[in-house]
């Protein structure tokens, strides 16, 4: 089955989130991507419809925005 | 393992969220509550800390909304 990939920036929210998102689906099932340490990815988080971090993209390419963390904005500043 | 809950209302943004997350986390693995259909379960809900639907309670008692669909205050109406 393809990844989820799960996009946070290392807020407490994402933090709590993430480990919530690896315990639900397991962590052989998802890609965590911190945009803050990889901003070359940012690009590719908001072509796939996120607004704001944490957020799951599942292997169906929807997307879950899960709590809030930051928006985009924050994330690129 | 204790289950996961999905509280959800039948909005159209609950029920994507619906088939997400039951294809993420496995339909043996979640109840789900239709508040709408179940309004005596809303004061079970808003004690787990749910604001508003579709949210996610796991087994460790953490919540997750995810995305928006209707505010608490909007399924009790």
């Amino acid at each position: 089955m393809k990844k989820s990939v799960f996009y946070h920036a290392g807020c407490p929210v994402c933090v709590s989130a993430e480990h919530d998102i690896i315990s639900l689906i397991g962590l052989d099932n998802v890609e965590i991507v911190h945009l803050g340490d990889n901003k070359e990815r940012i690009a590719e988080a908001e072509k796939a419809g996120i607004q704001s971090v944490p957020a799951l993209v599942t292997p169906t390419g929807n997307v879950l925005h899960i709590n809030f963390g930051a928006s985009m904005e924050e994330v690129k500043g």
